[in-house]
């Protein structure tokens, strides 16, 4: 299996790039579960689902904590048939295909009951698209009934739904939705963006 | 068919609003082809693909002009079966499904043999999806086959293909790809990140 994803951060900021270079030292803790690549379009981190949503919190946290309006901006993929299997993207976080998916929603739900709190909200966007085998729209309704239970759903728009509070519940959230819904031997991705102190919200 | 996209611009300056709000000019020829609506997050653009990509194209054209570093982030989408049918979708820019891949290949470099140039640069990054019925993977690869022979060809990233040229070509390459690849009828998407002025690359 190959997970991760090519993420960027956009600081509405002169100050750019020292934003996006200081918020980058929030994933030294995870340097040694992922496997980091830099460009001047994104970031690639490659890595299973269960260290990829916690770093990008992480990521996400340290940059919105300055203060500034900043955006993190990512493209999620596991078990693209295209990527070769790498050993360090090694994960038991995805669902079990035998499982139906009202079991599967509720193994999201739990997982997702004690999340770890940030103190920075986050007003997130995402897309889950799923292929290959499979009724793909079945697991996205599916996925949908688990965000508006989640605590954090708060609207659908065409093409994307979005979750705001804040940023520990709504990335363990993403998380489930990237691994609960689809097989584990599926082809998902995510297309995500994140927002903090946006002044449109003041 | 229902077809739009969920845009949002990233400029990387202390006046970021003047400069999406500058931008947003850049769409008034387009307006009556097109329904839009704004939130804090992004902008929603419902129409057609050959609207869609022209319009996109002169939005990043005006931003790029400004010579700050910004980008343009989209999730574009066609025929998703959660949505309803829209007249202002109306389009007779897709493939044929009974046409084999390699002649659809031939029309999306022939529609892209004499493209706008606008002078201003792309640095562009995207992952096309596709769901539902077909062989989504020998629809990608045809879709890489096409980009490769385009003239705009950067390189393949994981869970992404670059491009890099002058906006107009680019922008038409990408229609090609939303437009050629996966059934007319079927649930294609776009998750497009397109940069300008970027001080990495000077």
């Amino acid at each position: 299996m190959f997970a991760g994803a090519q993420v960027s951060l956009y600081p509405m900021t002169d100050g750019f790039v020292s934003v996006i270079l200081s918020s980058l030292k929030a994933l030294d803790p995870w340097r040694d579960q992922l496997r980091i690549e830099t460009d001047d379009i994104s970031t690639l981190m490659v890595g299973p689902p269960e260290v990829l949503f916690p770093a990008l919190r992480d990521l996400f946290v340290q940059a919105a904590g300055t203060g500034e309006h900043v955006v993190l901006r990512c493209t999620l993929s596991r078990g693209c048939p295209g990527e070769p299997d790498d050993p360090i993207c090694q994960t038991s976080s995805l669902a079990n295909p035998d499982e139906p998916i009202a079991a599967r929603q509720q193994k999201a739900l739990m997982a997702i009951a004690d999340p770890v709190e940030t103190g920075e909200r986050a007003d997130a966007q995402f897309s889950l698209y799923l292929m290959g085998a499979g009724d793909h729209m079945l697991e996205i309704m599916g996925c949908i009934d688990f965000l508006k239970q989640s605590g954090t759903f708060d609207r659908s728009k065409n093409f994307c739904t979005r979750l705001t509070g804040d940023a520990g519940p709504v990335f363990a959230t993403l998380q489930q939705a990237f691994c609960q819904f689809g097989a584990p031997n599926g082809h998902v991705t995510i297309d995500l963006t994140v927002s903090a102190n946006s002044p449109s919200l003041r």
